[in-house]
């Protein structure tokens, strides 16, 4: 076997540091030599933990790290942009977590460069390598359950995640939306033609900024005349609730929460199970790995990028179309936004 | 205890025959003594088996029946405000199976004559008596869940049982989202503001008009902020699928399908269970009693019916709403319906 | 139809009053016109809430009402014999709720008595008539599962009910395991060769009589090599719990515990449903009336009854078994009891 | 670190491949250095996917290889004895499969050697180590359910895997029920006092050998007066069944079987979902991770081995009780056998 590709981490927050452990011990052919993070003290401790031989604050120091050959972007999303032009201008892989920017002219300007400098951009839409996931939308595309009539997706988080956060104006529908919108279209196996958007800032006490609901329902009419829901919520009482329900001509499928204890107990008040996974990074462990196994399978074998540059951008689209169309309380057609 | 009072039946269709059988065996201080029906032999067949003294083929004839309290009507919804005017007239008390009727014209003429005759209308919504149903809401009322945020509500007839006729422009909105979106306020315990609908014509072959889809979702907003959607279709291939889901501030709750048969068996291929109740007959069984006992109780009582003249007009300003927005492709405020 | 048979109710405990209500309200072909009970106001409290002409405190008496066809004894196990032997005397047909006796020598005698005046004895072995348990011995019975290779019964008393009373020695077999006892070779389609019961006075604090366990397993061998278990309890915290799972040469069937409230609750603390119905006339309900119609029917119809003197006597002898089992320790031959 | 313990496996089966690849890929601080079977080929080809320097067809061979620390036994029962015999002389550690032997006689030889050599012992009861299973043994343990009255467990084989291969007398309970009687006891908190067995060779056509039956519950009377059943077998068409259920004063737990498909579909037919793992290795696979984790972290940190000689002796016990009372058809006590 070849040498391990090196990877620099840029972001070591909670997404960042999944990603860390993984390269540190579970994708074949890579390894984590740096670690970048603005907060003082963060880049050292997931250095630390993972091995990796140097941290720095910040991402330019990085990407200058002797002998990396590809990054992982995990910032906000405004910072997407920036990182992807200066790894590219460097000659590196890029995976970048989703969405690929906050705005299109961004993206769009990041993609730009990822093409000029011919190196690989993988974005991280993960419910594409969730086993769970998979064996549901494999089952619809195998016709199991006959042609897609309805497509239902539910993805909510714990209040204490991100409930309590203020948030940039459609963060719900960049960061959260994003992976059900994408996901949708890989089920119906079918384009979103329009999409609308209802919901608010539901949180007791004072919510964050008025344009980020804490809660919203994002309607879907597929070009092949299917339609569906995405149910998002940011203040989950019960827990992280990531569930697909498809209707077809033939029958239904769904894919239910997962849970951290399978065990039922049955007392005087009744029969208790627990709720779902707590944490993201627990829900989809195996589609993280999965996903970074992808990408660098796709450097070494110097193949196209399963989920690249046309995933990424057209998954910030859907999640545009769905917040302008929160925004302005009317359907919003995918080709109005790009 | 007094007499029973007489009830007679227009309409012997499917759910004319379930009210017909409570009616002769299950309802206290009430009897069956007629039925009419223009499809020749329905009203005999029926008056038989449920041992009423008279069948007719026209509503007059049955209205102008020795001694008859009260009518059910049972017959398609175009013809509900000509047999509620005319049971009005006689000074007959009035169930009518939703939706009050197709047009809201027509639904405020009825309205006006059941006033003016001060008699009794009582509005078929009978998930608002369905146990399963019940205790969903009632825990929902009582706070369990928090404030709601979402309400999700799916409600879907097997393709054997409508799929294959044609039916009118809006149906789908009038005969069974009518049920969704009147319950759905029950359950938010706050007015929908606003609501969004998309669908099509979807079965294999030729389909019905296409004003008229099989299978849609309707998005809805209420007054409060909190939102939601319905999920209909008529060609449902793993039978009548009737389901709730509600998230609150504080968990969420379900009240899933009911089956015929709760064994479970696992071989060679898996496991495998019943799927749900197939006749709304069945689902519903309960729901149809009580609600015909409530209206029996509240003649016998004089007390205002329960569920009467300003849940039908609600009820069905709330499905037109949905039926504009399904045509017009805009979300439709309630307020520009009624 | 001819005039309704007319009933004496022996016993208006629990079981008692299930059977009066049911008499009185769900039977066709029969009603309840008498009541006798020991206890003062016993009788009378349950012939005023059914519709009964009389109450006694003696079921010579009774016996003695003018125009009584048939009798219900509902009594304890010690008290069946001579009552079935005074109804039959009189000429009365009579269900007896199991088990038949304590002792083989006085249930032989009532059996003698009832062969003698040529009336008919239904024994209330009501599992047999439960539609959920019917179901599954159906898909047995259908080859649905092959062959029956090892069978499972679940029968727990919440301890609420019988927990805290002291019970004649060997009344945990006699009156519970009597159930399963009979059922399982229902399902098995075998009769049982061999039983062997383990268990104890388990409860916290002062148990009831050490010969009378709270809690036992019994474990059966059948005639043709499957075997099984029955799994009984007094104790139970968690309510009525039934259950019935069988593995066949082809796959395996289990008919679980059904709820009172099919609603799912989520929050904080993981997910929650109701616990099994909690006492035995809902869970058995339609079962308590089936039996009994289908006694009535063999009296009107002059045809043996289905559940009679041969699986009367049967049931007794395996309960007795299994106690002779538990009390010496040693396994039970069928053979040897009777 | 220190340098990582060298490993040799002996027996290259089903469960030799599963250790030898936890050992070569998943335990910290061992590696996999020799394969030893007796098959021709069987050696190499587990040495080769697994990245071992040799494979042998001796096991005294491979106890010979240059610097070997430590075996791992998982050869049939009646060659365990001897293998740890040859070890335990070589001063080497062993990780052996249960059970410990078929005879006491022989196992009570090996633990002499054991003894004697002053090395560590490690008995494969994995179940108490699998993380399913523990958060029933620990819920239990924490008071949860309050004092265990009855404790149900099931174990059964999928007929392609053992099924249709003719077996030693009484394997049924050394290989497989020897988990079940362990696990019980741990469940309970304590010992079994007396078992009694019954089944039968009971599968299509040709069985194997009449002492060693396919399907056989196992009654066990625990000494503080619970009880308990273990239903096995090894014809099972639905899949590898592994279920705990435990009834205590305060209430039940169970711990169900995992699938490996968590998507539910409905059609027409009814609901399907996928039956249980079915492979051994898939079920217990974390299990068999932790087991030998916690092997390599006893030598390595030179305690007692958690599941050690007193364990794999206790276990063995049992299993023949059951082999003992099956044979012949009576309750054997535990202090009978040893």
């Amino acid at each position: 076997m070849t040498e391990a590709l090196r990877f620099g981490l840029i972001g070591a927050g909670a997404a960042g540091r999944v990603h860390a452990a993984n390269l540190a011990r579970r994708i074949e052919g890579a390894r984590l030599v740096a670690v970048a993070d603005i907060a003082p003290g963060a880049a050292e401790g997931c250095a630390n933990e993972n091995g990796a031989e140097a941290a720095y604050t910040g991402e330019a120091e990085l990407i200058a790290h002797a002998g990396v050959d590809a990054v992982v972007i995990a910032t906000p999303p405004e910072f997407h942009a920036g990182a992807i032009e200066a790894a590219a201008a460097a000659g590196l892989h890029v995976f970048c977590e989703k969405p690929l920017e906050r705005t299109l002219e961004r993206a769009d300007e990041a993609l730009a460069a990822v093409e000029q400098a011919v190196v690989k951009l993988f974005i991280g839409l993960n419910r594409r390598y969730d086993p769970h996931y998979l064996r549901l939308a494999e089952a619809v595309r195998a016709g199991k359950i006959g042609r897609p009539l309805t497509v239902r997706l539910v993805a909510r988080d714990p209040i204490e995640v991100f409930g309590h956060t203020p948030r940039p104006a459609g963060d719900l529908f960049l960061s959260t939306t994003v992976h059900e919108l994408d996901f949708a279209e890989v089920i119906a196996g079918s384009p979103i033609e329009s999409v609308y958007a209802v919901g608010g800032v539901l949180a007791e006490g004072d919510g964050p900024v008025i344009d980020d609901p804490d809660t919203a329902v994002t309607l879907m009419r597929f070009e092949g005349g299917a339609s569906g829901s995405i149910d998002n919520s940011r203040i989950s009482m019960h827990g992280y609730d990531q569930r697909i329900e498809v209707l077809g001509t033939g029958g239904m499928i769904e894919a239910g929460n997962l849970r951290p204890d399978d065990t039922v107990m049955t007392d005087g008040e009744g029969e208790h199970r627990s709720g779902p996974l707590f944490f993201f990074g627990d829900r989809y462990r195996q589609s993280y790995i999965a996903e970074m196994q992808a990408f660098v399978d796709c450097i070494r074998g110097d193949t196209p990028p399963p989920v690249g540059p046309a995933e990424a951008r057209r998954s910030q689209v859907l999640a545009l179309a769905a917040f302008h169309s929160y925004r302005e309380g009317r359907p919003v057609r995918i080709s109005e936004v790009g």
